[in-house]
Formats: structure tokens, C-alpha cells, sequence
């Protein structure tokens, strides 16, 4: 038997979603940038696209930007908005556990001059609402806090955080990512200025996102050129990508999450009774159900996902989607997790094509991999 | 009858390359960062894409970076370069007639400073050997020169110019968006430090190109995060997207383009003999052999393409891939037309589905339109 508990760092593509995209890649497959008939199906093909997603998202079409993911789409978003507007205010607030696509970025802009400030999260991953107010006074320019993190599922109180960077007149962005399809988005009532998303993540094709831009605001493209989408986004449009990416998240929010959610607190439940000395990282109540981010005591997590691997059970280390490097997760270290804590995490991601059966084969599994691995050290069990 | 001439703006995806995707749609659907067997599957297509493309462009694997296309890896290459280098050198040498995704990175560096000089051609779209050496000196960072142009077809003397380049110790670049099926591609051999490519020019997929980058230079991304392609390029790797242009490219010099130029050849001489007044922009020789660009006396350039399209037929103005802006093309301009002359050409891009008879009645239609529009000026026929 195959598991794939993965999900957070990319999803199956859904056959409808590729049904949907198909007659674009051989059939319709002209240059929405052409005037001739073939480029106006194109055409008329990405803006269906950006009026359902418009709908889907509450917000204008027309500050829907694609992207070929969200890491371009963070990219985009905080250098264009920081390099546009420099002269007006320096100063960027992000929270400590933003992905790397955030991070990085910021860290960029550190060396051009702007100062960056990492607002602090509690035990559980959720920012520190004193403090971050605190931080926030009228030289920031930009706050960028994540909807929902990629590793411990924490979801962070976006509308709030959102009211109180407006009311001292910086804007907000938000990485989105890992929100669809188990939050409603809703970019107007929630004030955002900024969002990425990433098609891969609920179960639309990989190679294309976007970037929300509010776009009574000045950006610097990082892809200058052709001006497609407003001149914000040069080069020719992924049409089957776009498609897809559209019907992948109007499928996310018509299929309901709560076999997820039994399913997640079931794996829990038997993993707690079953397995001794582990502990749940982050949030109980504030997270997406389809997340479990475990500390094995005494066990390398890396160990765990390779011997998993070996028995076709496909888990993730603490922090995914990001190359192979060995590093202590940033995130785990934020909400406190001592340091001979810090490699010892598995992130399971369950997804709409999980069953039970798949979960006890993987929690049999994984009950034999602890107790092998555990035969190891000092702890017996 | 549908005909589709519009090929150098993009064409139809391969039925083959898209079999090749296909399992990595919703099969082996792994992020290619993860390390369970699942991710490994992604990365060995990752790999051996790499090891496909190296070998085609006689090149080494790990200096191929894959982009979201060729808009991205121009300015990957040219703003990455640039600001990494600065120190050193800052003055960038481009051809008058390259396309909006080089000149427009090019306008962004010179408002940080750099020092932007334009490359003359002549009236064959050639650059002007005498001048282009005289331009060159120690001070010069980067030589951009397009191996083939999106426009008027015209194959430039890369080899030589990437030597003189490296006479004077500069780098070396170029566009080859345009030159693949047409053109062998030998990195090595031509001595070019970086390339770029997009798939969908040459009946891949849309969303996916790459870029060539001699990574004994250093380079800044544009695209900072989890750190795949050596850092250089971050984002989830699109694996379908990356394996459809690997067997692209592998297509593109399987299969002869003979067939290709005969059928050209054989359309301008129809229209040579059954048109009057029309004039052929650019080189007749060193032109890729899908290229027609042809003005026609006393008609807009766009209302034969509405016409035609009216009629089922695919064609572009001068300039494609870029926005549908109403602007004189810079090409044409530059090899000299007229000002008067500079809105009344059609640009023709033949391909490999394309036959004798959708030829035929392409010229058969045009031969209609034009005297039709040309009815309601002063040229009667």
C-alpha cells in the first residue's frame, strides 16, 4: 500500500482540474498577447479565470496577478511594494515562522537598506499581538504574516493583524499558501492589501500562482518585458496552468473538509495511545485539520521519514518545500522547542484522497519504525 | 479551414510531449524538494530532464536553471548578473532589435546606474560587426546579441560575437528563444556564458523555460526562497512542465525542418507573384526558414490580421509575445523602415503541422483582403 501524507508540500493533481485544463495545451493554445482569433480565446480563457477567482476570493479581477507560483508571487509582492516605496517609509515587519519564500526576500531587502523587524510568536505559533503592536509605528512600511503556517498548520488572526497595520497606515500581505482549501479567504472584508497562493497546494497544477495586488499601490515588477498582467507580470501567460489553477480552487471550496478533520484527530488519537513519548508541536485548536506536526522523543525525524519511505508512506520533516538542506526548522525553534528537541519533528499532511485503512497501515507502520529506531538509544519502547 | 501561422508567438503542445507529462500530473506527483521515494521520483525526472538538455546543448547539466520561461530567464541573466557584478564593470551592450524582455530589464539596470548602449544593425536585422567592436571596451560588463530574431527571422553570427566579447573580457548572452528547432545550439562550442529558452516555442508546454548560466560568475536570483536550483532560482519545481521540455527539445532535432522552408519558400513566391506592392522585411539568407515578415504597401499591418482572422487564419504584426499594445515596431525600425511603412507589415510563422494546402488557401485569402482594403486607399489593386 502506497500513503502519500504529503499534502502540504504539494498535492495530486485532480483529474478534473486536468480535464479542465486539457483542451488548452493542443487545442486552444494561442498567445492570449495575440489579436487574432486564437489569442482571443486565450484571452478570454485567463480573464474567466480571473472573474471566477475574483468571485471565489471577494476581490477585483483585475489586481489578480499570475505568477508561476507563490514564491515568485512573495517575491513580487514584497520587493515590488518595498523598492516602489522606499522613500516613504524603510521599515518591514514579518512574523519569525513566514516561509522561506518570505524571508528570503526581506533578508534581500536588509542588504538594500531597509530594516527588517521579526515579530514574535507565542508556543503555540501565533504572533504576539502586544508585541507586534508594539513594533508597529509610522516608518513601516510593510507587514507580511502568513494565514497558515506550512509547518505546524498555526492559523494567525489575519483580519485583526490586518486592522492594526491600517491604522497606522502600512500595508499588509499575507501568504496564503497553505489556507485553501481549509479557510474562506475573503481578500475585501478582511482588508488584505497582498496575497500569494499556489495552485499545487490544493490540488491544481504545479508552475503557476498568483499575487493578489491591491493596485492603487506603486510595485516594481521582477519580470520586466512584454507588460502582460498590467505590466506587474511580464511573459506569456500559462493559459492551461491559469485554468487550472481556477478550477482547482473552485472545487476547494465545494468540497467540505471535515472527513479530513475526523480523519487527522483519529491518526492522532491512535498515535497518542499507541505510541509513547510524543508531542504534538503547535496549536490544538487554531490549525488546519488536515495537519500533525509530532515530536518523536529521542528519534531523528529524518530517520522516521525515511524508514516510512521504505514502506511507501510518503511524510514530511518539520519544514518541506524547500531543498534538501539540513536545518534545524526556524518555525520549531520560534514556539520554543529546545534545541536537542529541534530534529526530532515529522510533519503529516493528510488530503482529500486519504483513507482511514491508509492512516492505521501508516500508524502500524510507524508504531514498528519508533520501536526500531528507539531500540537504538536509551529510550526502550 | 483553420490555419495556424503564428508560431513564433507560441505553438501547439506536442501529443508526445504531453504523453511524456502526463504520469506527473497525478502519479508521480512528489515535490521534487521532498526526501520520501515520492520526491526522489520528482527529482530523478528533474535530474535526467537536465542530463537530456545538457547533452542537446552540449552543455553541463548543473548550469541549466529552470524558469517559468524566457521572460524570466532574461532577466534572471541580465538583472542577475548586473547587480551581482557591479563592482566590476557597468556598462551592458544590447542589440537594437532584441525583444521586450531584454531591453525592458536593460531600462530597469539603467536607472540603477548602469551604463545601457545600444548595438546598431543593419538593414538585414545583422548587428554592425565594426561598430559592435568599437562599442566594446574594458568597461563592458554583459553583451546581450539574440541568436535569432522573433521578428524577422534574422540568424545572427553568435560564435563571433561571444568570441570578440570575451576578447575584451566581457560576458556573454543571448536569447535563443527563437533559434530552436531551427538552429543547432552548441553552448561550449559558441563560447556563450548564458541562454535562454522557452518550451512553448518549440511545441512544449507554456509556463516552463530555462536559463543557461556559467555558474563560474556570480549571480543574484530574482526569485529568493527554499533555495532550489542551487539557490540561484527558488519555487517547487514544476516537474510536468520541466519533462515536457526536456522532450521538446529532444523533438526539435529528431525531426527535420526541410520540409519547412520549401513550404515558406513556396508561400512568398505565390505571393510574390500574385501580390503586388509587397516587400519582404529582412535578411533573405540568414533567416530561420518558418520566418516570413512582409510589409504591404498602403495597408494597416493589424487589419490584415483581423481580416484573416475573420477567416480562420492565424497570423502576427510585426511584433508578437508582448502586450497587445499599439506600438511601432522597434525592429522594423531599426533595420530601417520608413516611418510610413512601419504599421503595414504581417508577420507569417509557418510550423511544423502546417501543410501545401493550408498554405494555398492562406495566400488565396490574403490575396482577397488585401485587395479589399486596398479598395478603400489609393492603391487600386
Amino acid at each position: 500500500m502506497q500513503v502519500y501524507l504529503d499534502n502540504s508540500a504539494t498535492t495530486k493533481l485532480d483529474k478534473r482540474v486536468l480535464k479542465k485544463m486539457y483542451p488548452y495545451f493542443s487545442e486552444n493554445y494561442g498567445n492570449a498577447s495575440s489579436i487574432h482569433f486564437m489569442g482571443e480565446d486565450a484571452n478570454k480563457a485567463l480573464d474567466e479565470a480571473k472573474k471566477e477567482i475574483g468571485k471565489i476570493l471577494n476581490c477585483g479581477q483585475k489586481n489578480i496577478i499570475f505568477t508561476s507560483g507563490a514564491s515568485e508571487a512573495n517575491n513580487l509582492i514584497i520587493k515590488g511594494i518595498a523598492r516602489a516605496n522606499k522613500e516613504k517609509r524603510n521599515t518591514i515587519l514579518v512574523s519569525e515562522i513566514e516561509h522561506s519564500s518570505v524571508l528570503a526576500p526581506v533578508e534581500q531587502l536588509g542588504k538594500e537598506g531597509f530594516k527588517i523587524k521579526y515579530i514574535p510568536v507565542d508556543e503555540n505559533g501565533q504572533i504576539k499581538m502586544s508585541e507586534f503592536e508594539k513594533m508597529l509605528d509610522e516608518k513601516v512600511l510593510l507587514v507580511s504574516v502568513m494565514t497558515v503556517n506550512n509547518e505546524i498548520g498555526t492559523i494567525q488572526d489575519i483580519k485583526t493583524i490586518s486592522k492594526l497595520t491600517h491604522k497606522k497606515g502600512a500595508l499588509f500581505h499575507t501568504d496564503a499558501v497553505q489556507a485553501v482549501p481549509y479557510l474562506k479567504l475573503d481578500i475585501n472584508n478582511s482588508e488584505i492589501d497582498f496575497l500569494s497562493l499556489s495552485a499545487h497546494k490544493f490540488y491544481g497544477p504545479k508552475g503557476v500562482g498568483l499575487a493578489y495586488v491591491n493596485r492603487k499601490y506603486k510595485i516594481f515588477p521582477i519580470i520586466d518585458g512584454g507588460e502582460q498582467e498590467y505590466g506587474i507580470r511580464s511573459g506569456t501567460h500559462n493559459i492551461p496552468g491559469i485554468v487550472g489553477m481556477a478550477e482547482a480552487l473552485k472545487l476547494a471550496y465545494k468540497e467540505k473538509t471535515t472527513h479530513l478533520k475526523e480523519l487527522r484527530d483519529y491518526m492522532w488519537d491512535r498515535m497518542k495511545a499507541e505510541i509513547p513519548n510524543i508531542n504534538l508541536n503547535g496549536d490544538s485548536r487554531s490549525r488546519i485539520p488536515n495537519n500533525l506536526n509530532v515530536r518523536f522523543e529521542s528519534i531523528e525525524g529524518e530517520a522516521i521519514v525515511i524508514e516510512l519511505s521504505t514502506k511507501g508512506i510518503c511524510v514530511g520533516t518539520g519544514s518541506a518545500c524547500s531543498s534538501k538542506k539540513l536545518r534545524a526548522s526556524h518555525v520549531l525553534k520560534a514556539i520554543g522547542l529546545k534545541d536537542e528537541h529541534l530534529n526530532s519533528n515529522v510533519r503529516f499532511t493528510l488530503g482529500k484522497f486519504n483513507t482511514k485503512k491508509e492512516i492505521d497501515h501508516t500508524v502500524d507502520s510507524l508504531k514498528k519504525v519508533v520501536k526500531r529506531l528507539r531500540s537504538f538509544t536509551s529510550i526502550k519502547k
